[in-house]
């Protein structure tokens, strides 16, 4: 180590993600020193990977504050949880004020909220970021989410936007918003994640199991979905995938076993839909079609006793494909719909000015979910940028308007032949229950002042009037009040 | 108020749920003393409902505790959250060792989990438990979950047992487990609740909407269902509303709107099971629908927008009622084998014994799920204990096999006909997901080995082996580690 300060950044952490954003700011031209907490992973990195460059390696924290330019800017990229508060807390005494520290791992917005407010306590500042793009997009230009204490953006901004991905000359990292925001729209972007991950492997199910398709088929279909409106990141690499084969010339895709991992971004997505009452049903059963595939050996048991359908007839390859394209876009539209409708919640139950067009252009590019999907969205929110929900965009409604007859016959074909879609056809139904003004609810509401008292508004009333009929003539006129059972 | 204690039990909170209860154990030849924050409901209550009991009325918590025999029992049935945290700061000054608190409103197991610790460590005893039956079973005997300090269960068992609805002989009230296992409980049938309503809702809609039956018709529909397999309260109720008319003879059902509101245990739920790694998909797609439900101006702005099928021909009434009989059989049984695979897990999580036959038995009865169906499951545990799945289960497996026909067909018709049905769809893509040893999560490890390097498990190597493919030969040897993105 030198004598004298002369990093831009310190970056935590030296696991892949970290490896790769720091070599990613290295080829940038900005200089980094790093720390890991197993200090022989720092040496490793040093003369492996970063050999050749200016990057300098520290043995303490105290080695690796001593490195940086003030205001200092520490990058987190550690294990999210406890590990990240420790190494919060170990910092804090290193620090100075105006001194920032960039917690760059996969946090749950409560914690980012929390842990702003505890940084600027101690008259430091904090930035909670997401950072996305896997392996390969930390290494040549991720999507960056950031969030926290506003005037730490300014000190960053650079740094971040030039290791970020760039489209069309715009950086994939923008400024979200306070404290939490930018870990929450990196959650949601997470869940997105989930929902078209599934979405996808919805359509390789059918298209290996009902019509029998081969990998290289399937290589070839993804490929071309790849040319149109489908084109993404991970519809090409799921094309990359069929067609990767080991050294024996086999296909490790059919060797792997089919229980889906998952680390929770997925689930926090799921929860704060709960928590905000949105329908956020797509990424819904994505999360819970993973927790079912993790349960093989039940699965395996039940294969033994429960039945499907008689074998199905022949199906025309060529047209159930074409469908298939359809059923996949229009499910995507829907996903991405309730991811906003998602955000439109957050940003009302946390005063959070988030910007919508500048997400999906932040999504456009460099993370997981990068497609050019996300430039149809980006377009939307620029020609009404307080658009209600992306359905009534003339766009998504128009193409949701020529899909619908090719996606309802690939979820009743899917549905007769016995191959699980459960987010393709919940999507389906939302789609269903959201373009009507008038579902069955009512009967729910019946129901619930039957057993409950819990009263009603009627469609003859304007809102806010409660009503409660003594259905059984046996009630009385006290209503539930503030017991629910 | 007498001057020496004589009541058996206290109860706290005459909202309608309270006052029924009371009234309930006053039948029973219990003497109750009860009191309320407001306290004119007290006089309200001995002066109406109450008059010609022998029931007490206290004006203060002191003199309700003064009028309890010991070791005394005060039950609250008031608003779960802080008030009744409140209600059990002010009551344990006034109680002694050995006295019992009863929580019967609709706590957060959670929150029972910690009163039970905090009430213990005053040398109290605690009870939280769920009661079910709304209204009118609170009056003639509800559903009755307790958990809590085992300790407490001799002294308040045959006032519980007493009051709770009956089967058979069997009192619909047993002990559930420690500390929150009796309001997890309550929670789960809550949330089994939900998942019946949604998908009685979801068969009116199609009878309703695409067959173009009155309520005269549906009617006759749900009162044949009542006697068959589908025979339930919830059945029961939902025939009775559709004949009930308003003094214009104009059915109310159709004045309500059909925004359906909730209290929150569906969406407890529905993150329990998100908490605890259980594909809870029925009651998610419940609770989401409600959700749903309330967006009544965004579903009218988007009708006008988003468009629906073409016209559908003519459906044969007859076989389509038949079948959607099968279809919301078949989605109850996958409903409820969801609930009990999130009752085992949470069994893990929390260890609690809980006895899963005793269980349905509680639910069989009283309870707003009540139904002759809980008598099968109960026959289901009886025979085999350690039952891993209701689903396979030969009377329910049978079932299932008998129904999925019609089931497909079901959901099929209504995909076409642009009838939303989120819940039945979703438990059968459930059913088709868990009946197969094999399904499509292959390629989503794949996708998160190639872009997060998150390594995979092999169907030719024992679980427990991880392995990363270099899938574009241009990544690292490093795996994602502690880092996740």
């Amino acid at each position: 180590m030198s004598n004298h300060p002369t990093a831009d950044i310190g970056v935590i952490g030296l696991a892949v993600m970290g490896q790769n954003l720091v070599l990613n700011m290295n080829d940038r031209g900005f200089s980094v020193a790093v720390y890991n907490r197993t200090v022989s992973k720092v040496a490793d990195f040093i003369a492996g990977p970063a050999s050749g460059t200016s990057i300098e390696g520290a043995n303490s924290l105290a080695e690796l504050v001593a490195a940086l330019k003030r205001p200092r800017r520490v990058m987190l990229m550690v294990k999210a949880g406890a590990p990240t508060d420790q190494t919060i807390l170990d910092l804090i005494p290193l620090l100075e004020p105006g001194d920032i520290i960039i917690d760059g791992g996969n946090s749950n917005y409560h914690d980012t909220i929390r842990r702003t407010r505890e940084v600027e306590a101690h008259g430091l500042r904090f930035i909670g970021t997401g950072v996305s793009g896997g392996e390969e997009g930390a290494r040549t230009g991720p999507s960056i989410m950031p969030g926290g204490s506003p005037e730490a953006w300014p000190h960053v901004k650079h740094i971040l936007q030039s290791v970020a991905a760039k489209v069309g000359g715009s950086s994939c990292c923008e400024w979200i918003g306070p404290n939490g925001a930018g870990h929450f729209v990196k959650m949601v972007h997470n869940g997105i994640e989930y929902g078209d991950m599934q979405i996808i492997a919805e359509s390789y199910h059918i298209m290996k199991e009902l019509l029998g398709l081969s990998n290289q088929e399937m290589y070839e279909v993804y490929a071309r979905w790849n040319t149109g409106t489908l084109d993404s990141y991970l519809i090409q690499i799921t094309r990359d995938i069929l067609a990767y084969q080991d050294k024996k010339g086999e296909s490790t895709l059919d060797t792997i076993l089919d229980s889906a991992g998952q680390k929770g971004t997925g689930k926090w997505t799921a929860i704060a839909a709960l928590d905000t009452g949105i329908p956020l049903t797509l990424i819904g059963e994505a999360v819970f079609a993973r927790f079912l595939s993790s349960l093989t050996t039940e699965r395996a048991r039940a294969e033994k006793v429960l039945s499907g359908p008689p074998p199905a007839h022949k199906h025309d390859r060529t047209a159930l494909v074409r469908d298939l394209h359809e059923a996949v876009y229009a499910s995507k539209i829907m996903s991405y719909a309730q991811g906003y409708m998602l955000l439109r919640a957050a940003a009302d139950t946390y005063d959070w000015p988030l910007n919508y067009g500048s997400i999906a252009l932040m999504w456009r590019g460099g993370c997981i979910i990068r497609s050019a999907f996300l430039g149809k969205i980006k377009q939307a929110f620029d020609s009404e940028a307080g658009m209600e929900s992306l359905l009534v965009a003339p766009y998504f409604s128009k193409a949701l308007s020529e899909a619908q007859g090719a996606w309802r016959r690939t979820v009743a074909t899917a549905t007769m032949s016995g191959i699980p879609i459960p987010a393709i056809s919940s999507a389906l139904s939302f789609y269903d229950g959201y373009r009507r003004a008038r579902g069955p609810a009512n009967l729910i509401q019946a129901q619930r002042d039957y057993f409950g008292a819990h009263t009603y508004e009627r469609l003859d009333h304007a809102r806010g009037n409660f009503f409660h009929t003594d259905w059984t003539g046996s009630g009385g006129p006290v209503t539930a009040g503030s017991y629910q059972a």
